[in-house]
C-alpha cells in the first residue's frame, strides 16, 4: 500500500553571546558556529545575540552555498541581535520591537541598548508556508528580585499577539530563541497557552543532550557558576517551539542540544548551549482536530492570563512610583535654581562670583533634565503597561464570553472553545 | 426569487484636533462630536487625535448605550491619540507603534511625543470576522522641502506590513485615519497596492462632500489658510479604506463627508473633516477572483517598492550625515573638555577660581551628553532605514521572482501573480 513519506525540517538555534571586545574568544567562536553550520545543513537556523553585523556579514560570506538566504534583523542602538539563515527562499520580513525593554541608566544590564524584539521570516519550504520566528527576551539577573519581570510579562505578551495575529496564513510556525523563562515561568505558560505553540523539548520521540534539557549548564566553560544559584545543574531557557495548521501536522522527531564542550575544541560555541530539532511534516485533511486538541482550554489561558495581568498591574504601580520620584526631582530642582537667580540679583552678590551662580545654575539644570528625561521615560512605560493590561482584559473578557456560551450551549469544541452556531450577516429576502 | 440582502456596515472616521489647551474650543468640539456619533450610531468609529485620555473618557461614557465597545490605544509620551469606538463587540486589539517618528528636539512639531501607531480591534460583526485599523501617520509640515518623506516612508511601509501580515484570518478589512499623504503621493500608492486595500472615496456609488473628496479645506474655521498653500481650496489626506475575503464582497455604496461649518452651530468638529462610508456585504463563494481583480499588477507593485526603497536610501544618507555631525559634537565636546581641566591642574590656575573652571566643565559635559543623545537617537533611526530598506529588497526580489515564473509558465492569475505548479513536500513511497 502507498504511504507518504514526511517532510523534514531541521532547525536550529543558538544565542551566541557575541558581544565584541566583551564575549570571550568571540573570533574564534564565529569561526567555529560557521563551520557548525555549515556542515550540519539546517534548513534554518536561528542565532540571537549576533550583536555585531562585521559576525553577520562573516556567517553569511561562510556559509554562502549552504544557506543562501539570510535576514539579519536591526533594530534599537546596537540591534536586535536576530539572524535568520536559511536553505529555502525567504520571501518575506517583518520585525516587532518590544515596546518595554528595561532601562538606559542600567549601562551594567545593557538589554535597553539592544533593541530587543521578534523578528518573523516567512520561507517557501517545498511548496509549504513557513512562518519562522526568532526572538530574544529581557535578561533575569536576579531570580529572588527580579525587578524586570513585568518588562518580561509584556515582552511575553507581545511576542503572543505577534504570533498568533501574523501566522494565520501559515502551514507551519516554528519559533526559536532564547526566551530568559524557565519552562514553567508565567511568560512562557503565556505564551504556549494563548498560541497553541508546542515545545519541542517536551514533545521529542528522541533527546540527546544535557538533563532536563538545560541549556545554561554549569558544564559550560564560559558560564559563570554564581549565575546559576541556586539551579546548580543548569536551567532551560531556550527553545525550539512549533504549531502545525489545517493542511499540516508536525511531530518533533529528535531534539539534540550541545553538552558544554565541543569535541576536538578546548572551548564550546557559546555560553549558552545550542538546540537543534528535527520536524516531520505530515499532510493533513483534518489536522485542525488534532492540532487544537494541544492548545490548553479556555478556562487555562483565563487563569494564566489573570496571573499575567496581575504582574502587569503591579508594575504598573511600581512605575507611577518611579514615574511621581523623577517628578519631585524636577520639582526640587526647578526650587534650587531659583538659588543661583537670586544670588545672581541679591545686591549682596557681589560676593558670589559669576562663575559661581553659573556652576550652581548648571549643576541645577542637569539635575532639571535628568529629571525630565526620567519622567519622560516612565510616562511612555506607563502607557505600554496600560496598553497591555487592556488588551489582556479583551482576551480575558472574549474567553468569558466563549466560556459562557460554552455553559450555556452544554457543548464545547475540543479545543476548549465553545461550538456557537455562527449567525448570517446576509438576510435573506424574496 | 429569494435573493439575499446585504449587510451594512456604517463607518466613520475624524481626526479630532484634540490639542488640550493648544486647539481652540476643545471641550465644546468634543460635546458635538459627542452628540454627532450619539446621532448617527454608527456600527464603528475610528477617531485619531485623541490625545487626553480624559477626552476619550468623556466620549466613552456619553456614548456607552450608543457605543458599548471601544479602546483606546496607548504609546509614545502623549499617546497614540487613537480611539475606536464600537457597536459591535471588540474581540481582541493590538498595536504597533512606528519606529520612526520625527525627532525629539523638534518640539513646535511635536509628533515624536505622540507614539504614531497603527491599531487594530477585531470585531465580531454579525458573525464575521472584522479587522479594523486606525492610524495617524507624521505630518507633513512643507510639501517643497518635506525633511519627514523617509519617515512616513517607513510609517506607510510598517503600516502596510502590519495590515498584510494580521488580516490573513479577517472576512473584511476596514482602515481608517488620517494619512497626511495626497491620494498619488507615494507612501499612498505604496499602501493600496501591496495590501489591496481600495479607496472608498474613488469606489464610492454616491458622495455627498467637500469638492475633490477634501479633508483640510479653506472653508473651516479652524483651517490655517497658509497652510493649504499652493492647495487653496483644500486637499485630501483623510481616508476610509476597505477589503474584503474569500468569504465577504465589499461595496461603498455612500460616502459623505462633513463640509466645514455645522448647521445650528458657530464652529466646525474640527479643522479636519469627517467621513463616513456606508459599507455594504455580500456574501461571496468566489469573491477571490473579484477582490484581487482589484489588487495592483506584480509589475505595478514592483515601480512602487522600487521608488520607495530610493527614498528610504536617500534618507539613510541624510540621517548618517546626522550620526556623523552628532559625532563630531561628540569629539568637540571632549577636547573642550580638556580645558577646564588643564585651567585645573596647571601651576597658574590659581588665577581661575573653582567655580570658573566647574563652569566651562559643565557647559561641556552639557554638550558632550547632548552629542551623545543624538548619537543614540540617529544610530536608531539608521538600523530602522536599514532594516526597512532591506525589507523591501526581500518584497521586491519575491515579486520578480513571480514576475519571471510568470513570464516562463507565460500564465498568470487575475491579480498579474503568476500562477505557479504547487510542489509538494509530502513523497508517496510504496
Amino acid at each position: 500500500m502507498a504511504t507518504e513519506r514526511p517532510a523534514k525540517l531541521r532547525v536550529f538555534s543558538l544565542n551566541c553571546w557575541g558581544i565584541r571586545f566583551f564575549s570571550k574568544l568571540c573570533t574564534q567562536r564565529y569561526e567555529m558556529i560557521g563551520e557548525l553550520l555549515d556542515r550540519e545543513q539546517h534548513d534554518i537556523a536561528l542565532l540571537q545575540e549576533v550583536w555585531s553585523e562585521q559576525d553577520f556579514l562573516f556567517l553569511k560570506k561562510k556559509l554562502s552555498s549552504s544557506y543562501p538566504h539570510t535576514h539579519y534583523f536591526k533594530s534599537g542602538v546596537i540591534g536586535s541581535g536576530l539572524a535568520a539563515f536559511s536553505k529555502h527562499r525567504i520571501q518575506d520580513a517583518l520585525l516587532y520591537q518590544y515596546s518595554l525593554n528595561g532601562y538606559p541608566y542600567m549601562l551594567r544590564h545593557g538589554d535597553w541598548f539592544g533593541g530587543k524584539a521578534v523578528g518573523l521570516v516567512i520561507l517557501d519550504v517545498l511548496g509549504l508556508k513557513a512562518h519562522v520566528y526568532v526572538t530574544h527576551l529581557h535578561a533575569e539577573y536576579s531570580r529572588a528580585q527580579d525587578e524586570y519581570l513585568p518588562h518580561r510579562i509584556v515582552q511575553s505578551w507581545e511576542l503572543l499577539q505577534f504570533v498568533r495575529h501574523t501566522s494565520c496564513g501559515a502551514d507551519l510556525v516554528v519559533l526559536g530563541g532564547d526566551l530568559n523563562m524557565h519552562p514553567q515561568d508565567l511568560g512562557n505558560r503565556l505564551l504556549r497557552s494563548h498560541t497553541g505553540l508546542r515545545d519541542c523539548y517536551t514533545e521529542t520521540g528522541t533527546f540527546d543532550g544535557c538533563e532536563d534539557g538545560h541549556t545554561l549548564i554549569a558544564n559550560n566553560h564560559f558560564t559563570k557558576k554564581q549565575d546559576l544559584i541556586p539551579f546548580e545543574k543548569g536551567i532551560r531557557i531556550d527553545y525550539i517551539l512549533m504549531k502545525g495548521s489545517q493542511r499540516v501536522n508536525m511531530k518533533c522527531e529528535s531534539l539534540s542540544t550541545t553538552k558544554g564542550s565541543v569535541a576536538d575544541k578546548p572551548f564550546p560555541y557559546s555560553d549558552h548551549e545550542a538546540l537543534t530539532a528535527e520536524l516531520a511534516l505530515f499532510r493533513s485533511e483534518d489536522s485542525r482536530q488534532h492540532e487544537s486538541g494541544n492548545t490548553p482550554a479556555v478556562s487555562e489561558q483565563m487563569d494564566v492570563v489573570t496571573e499575567a495581568c496581575a504582574v502587569v498591574k503591579e508594575g504598573l504601580c511600581q512605575t507611577e512610583a518611579m514615574r511621581d520620584k523623577a517628578m519631585h526631582l524636577v520639582f526640587g530642582s526647578l526650587l534650587l535654581l531659583l538659588l543661583p537667580l537670586v544670588l545672581a540679583f541679591l545686591p549682596c552678590s557681589c560676593s558670589f562670583s559669576f562663575s559661581t551662580v553659573g556652576l550652581l545654575g548648571a549643576v541645577c539644570i542637569s539635575l532639571l533634565l535628568s529629571g525630565a528625561l526620567l519622567y519622560l521615560l516612565f510616562t511612555t512605560h506607563i502607557k505600554v503597561l496600560k496598553e497591555t493590561e487592556d488588551q489582556m482584559m479583551l482576551t480575558s473578557n472574549d474567553l468569558q464570553t466563549k466560556l459562557t456560551g460554552c455553559q450555556l450551549s452544554g457543548s464545547s469544541s475540543s479545543d476548549g472553545s465553545p461550538e456557537l452556531q455562527p449567525r448570517s450577516p446576509f438576510k435573506r429576502e424574496e
